[in-house]
């Protein structure tokens, strides 16, 4: 047991949390690390959400409320970390929501979906066929699904996928709490924010924007520009961390 | 298998490493997200020693030189990493090695010991005590190992137990990527650098200090110095990195 006094409760028990989920199969060891480098850069924001993420996250929604087959796509670590928030967001967005894993067994294909159904959502199943021009397991998808998507969400995406559906044309909506990443440079747009907390400010704007916002979000989007702010506020709280 | 030409191909390996090493139970789930966190704050080193760590790797030599009963505690994350290291370093220093574990149970202290001797550590063993005024499993530790120390070397400690070492009066040289971490800041000496880099450089300088050298080094031991650099470090390459 934790102590509830402990100045990291709240961090220990996701990673509590999450370390059950790598015992049942759901988050791979690969994941746990992953897990890890995200919270060090969390650390670095403040563990709260920039106003530049909040502005990202509005443009996010406008993306997917103007798209015209928008796919959610969820890992390992999305599940266990997010599954209610994936299923809000579907709500919002209207979007399909499908199941992509590096690691990927079809039981835990299986094991996702069905904690994804568990907390709400209505996943998009059905055959996977090796569609995408990757080498191993990241190659798979679904032809209506993420194959023929407009615009992808990939929450906690690896720098290689999100660089070949950039590449089939696809506008890609990352959420990486690493500014440097290969994904986070990558993708059409990237909300440099903790996954539980970016997708919620994501579903609510959804329902809030009008037409004429969204096309002035998506027009002016310049992912640099979120990159930077990111960079700064991280480099700002390291050098004032001893004052 | 990792591609050999990918942009990450050895922290790749390494990661796979530590995840054969979490199935054999040397390291922790806990233990797969601290690396990440380390992975994380590397990247910001630019994943090279930096010359402030070289300064404090050079201290660090005098202390453990100079000390009366001198232990190199070791977890299950720094005997995956560096059980070599470990040992060329317990060679040059004359330190007592001693396993000391988050997540401890019989086995698991057998198994590191076993890997840190095949590696060439003499690892003292014997019996344990709950000797340390902390909750949980971390309290225990050997009379004649940890408790009668004066001067203890932990890499990759966790806040807490650093924090009582050094209630303890001990003197206490963290080996630590995150330089905002609480064992950062509650360690005598802190050296913000990766722990396979770091051990053979305390190693090297264990060999070459003179005595006058080892007196300097210790007298003006300033560990907010060494935690500033680090992170002036780190701040300027997040805000040059989309130059």
């Amino acid at each position: 047991m934790i102590p509830r006094d402990h100045p990291r409760y709240s961090s220990l028990v996701t990673r509590e949390h999450l370390a059950e989920c790598a015992r049942t199969g759901i988050v791979s060891w690969e994941g746990l690390i992953s897990h890890g480098r995200g919270e060090a850069f969390d650390y670095l924001l403040g563990e709260t959400t920039s106003a530049s993420a909040r502005r990202a996250a509005r443009t996010a929604a406008a993306m997917l409320s103007t798209a015209r087959h928008p796919v959610i796509s969820v890992n390992g670590n999305t599940a266990a970390l997010a599954a209610r928030e994936i299923a809000g967001l579907q709500r919002a967005s209207g979007a399909l929501v499908e199941v992509n894993l590096f690691h990927r067994t079809p039981e835990r294909v299986a094991q996702i979906e069905t904690l994804l159904r568990n907390a709400g959502a209505d996943v998009f199943s059905g055959e996977a066929e090796r569609l995408l021009p990757l080498s191993h397991d990241r190659a798979w998808c679904r032809r209506e699904g993420m194959y023929s998507a407009d615009v992808v969400l990939v929450p906690l995406e690896d720098g290689d996928r999100c660089g070949v559906l950039v590449s089939m044309g696809k506008k890609v909506i990352a959420v990486d709490l690493n500014p440097l990443s290969r994904t986070a440079k990558t993708a059409t747009l990237t909300i440099v924010d903790e996954v539980t907390r970016a997708l919620p400010l994501i579903a609510d704007a959804c329902g809030a924007l009008s037409d004429g916002e969204c096309s002035t979000l998506v027009a002016t989007l310049d992912n640099c520009v979120f990159l930077k702010e990111a960079q700064e506020e991280m480099a700002a709280r390291l050098y004032h961390a001893l004052d």
